[in-house]
């Protein structure tokens, strides 16, 4: 076992602490990680504030984890001490079901399990990367190239995976009109990953006031949503809306931006329910669909493209005891783009 | 011009009266039709009864249309006088669009022409099949197979392509769970497609009235949606479920019928939107869709496919007098499964 320093919260929305919480032994196919930094997702708040029900409490989020391989497992092969690491949303599934054979472990019928806040397969609960050191077992363990910081590196762990995934899937790629509907953590990464996929990239966001930083991204064209115009002259455009915003939607106005058999795929989710007319998919053979962050396999294809595209997110680095302020800081949207946490202040 | 004999309803809900018409003079390219038989679908009665707003009156209602070619404008070439022949949903594209040039009329840019209830590019309201004679473009005029008798043949122009349209756009296919989500005038036919297709089909209906004619058109499993017990035993099972239900739904348990990367296909519309929860569609990268009928390249298909595999619906023949009470009876769900006006009776 190892003693490692934690944040955590001890009930739903109560302030950070710093604990010590001792970590698993190696089993032979562990991984212990000197955690560098770690990224905070949105997802990390609905948790924390336990809005998605069930938290299992203390709780120490985090699954944008960016480290160093500082002791492996006596069967561990892809790995060594000193390596630079990454683990994103889970740490273990069945490894047996057609979906984990696949590489799509996010959809294990076992039921994957996630960094925190969740029951591992022991039953011990699991704890994330606001912390010091983990243990993964090493299947879930990715590498991150040479020439992506550790910083930048967190981040894409979630944030990167949950949007490069359905641009793949829903093939954005060379005569392509993809529009990333909000320009948060999420949609910053969308950008240059559907503009480095080859397709054309429009941005939707509330206002225009990130207009200019959008186009460095690689969007081609910006529309507010706040304006009813943007509506009309946007009609039809799109054969993909990637939808990054966690919010209820008028689901109708975002479908008739699409051209016919255009998918409008949401990766965040409102906590109420959302609705829609039927006539708006009929009438052009549209979709509307759903997304979850993506398999190791291709979270690894992830890292290198944005390695070899040089993709990385904006960030902003905090201490361990600014998280409180930076999760109020997120609610209201007052991020540019990603916080990240420097793990050496905790 | 030419005068037939037409079922009109003067206002929304006014019962039918019989009426006398002009048809157009043929164009060059039209094709002048002598209806036998015409169906009648629930879009009608939605349509009759302005349920869906705009309806344009006095109204002709039919888009399943079966007959015989009467005469033929000086240019056309794919049809004469004698040959058995169908007209849908629509009778006329601007043929030029992309849509109308990779054979989807149904999206057509300019505006699909629909056979009633709408205005035809000349301006002049369109009049239905519930008529004794019809003018259409030839390119809007589709073949019936000779073993297909003209009664049974014409709920395929409407009923028909609406089911089997999404069944191929979605890949039913060997290997593949289809479930049909309603047995009446649709579902009834998407049984015996998808079944034809090499899918393995699974009813649901409201309750086990229907199961016995089910498993003779081809259903391998038939549940009722009125046992709870349903949800649980088919959770995670179905590639594709095809919703022929024009009510509203719950749709998040449908959702939960599916496997990952299925699609919930609709093709009935509600008049009050639907909900679901986004997690539905995230957790297991599902899709909520639609389709359009489908377009006439497809149409000929579907009858040829229908006339291989000796795919009918079952019907009822009814007197010209007799559509009133056949739309009640329709909506009691007191029909197996479609009826059809003799057209001689009008």
């Amino acid at each position: 076992m190892c003693n490692t320093h934690v944040l955590s919260v001890s009930s739903a929305k109560a302030p950070f602490e710093k604990k010590t919480i001792e970590r698993r032994e190696l089993r032979p196919d562990d991984i212990l990680i000197d955690i560098k930094y770690s990224g905070i997702c949105h997802s990390d708040i609905h948790s924390a504030h336990d809005e998605w029900g069930g938290g299992i409490f203390p709780m120490v989020p985090g699954h944008e984890i960016a480290g160093v391989v500082a002791a492996v497992g006596s069967e561990v092969t892809k790995f060594v001490v000193g390596d630079r690491v990454g683990v994103g949303c889970f740490v273990d599934s069945c490894g047996e079901c057609e979906y984990c054979l696949s590489g799509e472990e996010q959809f294990c019928m076992k039921g994957v399990v996630s960094t925190y806040n969740a029951l591992d397969y022991d039953g011990q609960p699991t704890y994330g990367g606001y912390s010091q050191k983990i243990v993964v077992t090493e299947r879930f363990v990715v590498r991150i190239p040479d020439v992506l910081s550790m910083d930048v590196a967190s981040p894409l762990l979630c944030a990167g995976i949950t949007t490069y995934s359905p641009l793949k899937h829903w093939n954005a790629s060379p005569g392509k009109k993809v529009a990333i509907l909000g320009m948060g953590g999420l949609g910053h990464l969308a950008i240059q990953y559907a503009h480095a996929l080859g397709a054309e990239v429009t941005v939707l966001s509330r206002s225009m006031n990130k207009k200019n930083e959008a186009m460095e991204f690689g969007a081609d064209h910006y529309f507010a949503t706040s304006d009813p115009n943007t509506f009309n002259e946007l009609a039809g455009r799109f054969d993909l809306i990637l939808n990054t915003v966690s919010a209820n939607l008028d689901v109708d106005a975002y479908l008739s931006l699409l051209r016919i058999d255009g998918t409008l795929v949401n990766v965040g989710a409102p906590g109420k329910p959302d609705q829609y007319n039927v006539f708006s998919l009929i009438m052009g053979r549209r979709s509307i669909a759903g997304s979850l962050v993506g398999g190791i396999r291709e979270t690894q294809e992830m890292l290198d493209f944005s390695a070899q595209h040089g993709i990385v997110p904006k960030i902003e680095v905090i201490r361990a005891d600014q998280v409180d302020e930076a999760y109020e800081r997120v609610l209201q949207s007052d991020v540019r783009y990603r916080f990240v946490i420097d793990i050496s202040t905790l």
